[in-house]
């Protein structure tokens, strides 16, 4: 199943990544509306051209015509939503979601979801270091990666239905993963690096240090202005497999600690070679 | 003494750095030669208008007319060099460096140096993940920091002429530090993140993780891509300062990680609001 243009797109919770969601779709030419807690941003949505109508609350008519719903919230919130207002969803609407974790919020959204409606759960990896709908942009799902990951209880039509709101969105790669795959690379790639960034921003309380500081820094620690909030939660729920991830980290850390104490400059240069070359793999594809 | 047109400035070293700086000078209508091992790279830079002369040998002529050197080599070749050739030095002449590490190297210079001829130490805060005369950018020195690290023994006016020159190059701040309190500072803020970025591309070896990467990990590994010879070089020079760095992370690393394993949302959502706070200091300033 293609996404199409007469199906009608809700975005639930009109934040940067909602509103940039509704940016790129309405460019392109599909219906999007939208529900989210405040007033002035669907105000500014409207005012900008980014959705067609949306409301402050949840409007019964916008879920029960919507065939695509996106939920662009933080994960406890969306599961008390999908529990509260799920009698208001039209039958055969597909649900899906932008959360940074997986596992939990997969099994538990499908075991309480109506038969006749299907969740199916993607993560867009894409975002920037500033909130809210009045700074939403979709040239941020240029050159990023957006992953699905279905189920065994996922239909085919509706998988390919996320995978082309991926395509459509403007991502350069859609790939599909297993929700605990996911969790597992995710704690990895994200997770670790936001533990990391914030960890060396707030290990050391010397005063003047951006005086002598050199874009590495900065590099390693954009991402150390994040959302507590989301973040702090996103972490518990992916406790066990970011701890794995920490722990691998640290070891690694302490393997390169120890070749420095131990004035191993051939053993520091290979595995400076071995991270050389294996950098180059992650260098953003073009679209 | 500020920097004048009727001086003869030197580069030694021809690579990204030492090119970079040649480009900033001459396009200001600084007189600037090079010496560097590699023919090519003197025929790159005089095709490019970069210098106006340059030698791929040690040219005594070039080194006797110079009245301000800048070594861009790496610390030990730089060592070698002035043991091997300050015979040839102008009397008067100050020389300069762009080396990372300073506390070793500003005392052995200086203790070894001819009574007429002043080493005035600098740390430019800039680089690129690429290297070599045909990368270089006098535009990285846009928005960055210029450390001088004089000792007791320099004079005010070659510590004038070294700010003078951080401010010809175009860096948006030119400081002043200790050597001791520059590898103190440089063991933080470069030489823990090369080793944090380092470490996070080698623990894992899993495959095809490049498709499932947002920009948090393409971040935080940019350096990853590193001068295996320069850093590890670097990383023993500065040893002692750089474990103390590396166990001061650790320990923070490690106090996250037990709010994480004992569900202690509102722990790190305090460590994630002082992150975001104390982050906002270090954007890049203009000019």
């Amino acid at each position: 199943m293609k996404l199409t243009k007469d199906m009608n797109i809700l975005i639930v919770g009109l934040g940067l990544l909602g509103g940039s969601y509704a940016k790129a779709l309405t460019k392109k030419g599909y219906r999007v509306t939208a529900i989210t807690r405040s007033q002035s941003s669907i105000d500014f949505a409207m005012e900008d051209g980014m959705i067609t109508a949306g409301a402050a609350s949840v409007d019964p008519a916008l879920v029960g015509e919507a065939d695509l719903i996106v939920f662009a919230l933080y994960p406890h919130i969306f599961l008390d939503w999908v529990k509260e207002h799920q009698d208001l969803f039209k039958p055969g609407a597909v649900i899906t979601d932008v959360t940074g974790v997986k596992g939990c919020i997969v099994s538990e959204i499908q075991s309480i979801l109506r038969p006749d409606v299907e969740f199916i759960a993607a993560h867009p990896m894409a975002g920037r270091e500033v909130s809210g709908v009045k700074n939403s942009d979709d040239s941020i799902f240029r050159g990023a990666n957006y992953v699905v990951t279905p189920s065994e209880r996922n239909t085919p039509d509706a998988i390919e239905l996320c995978e082309d709101l991926g395509n459509v969105l403007g991502f350069a790669r859609v790939s599909r993963l297993s929700p605990d795959d996911h969790d597992e690379i995710i704690a990895f790639v994200s997770q670790l690096t936001h533990c990391i960034a914030v960890s060396l921003m707030t290990c050391q309380q010397t005063e003047h240090l951006e005086d002598y500081t050199g874009d590495s820094f900065r590099d390693l620690t954009r991402i150390a202005r994040l959302n507590d909030e989301m973040w702090s939660e996103l972490f518990l729920l992916n406790k066990e497999a970011l701890l794995k991830q920490m722990n691998l980290f640290q070891r690694e850390l302490d393997r390169l600690k120890i070749m420095i104490e131990d004035d191993d400059a051939e053993g520091m240069r290979e595995m400076m070679r071995y991270s050389t070359a294996r950098r180059a793999l992650f260098d953003k594809k073009p679209n």
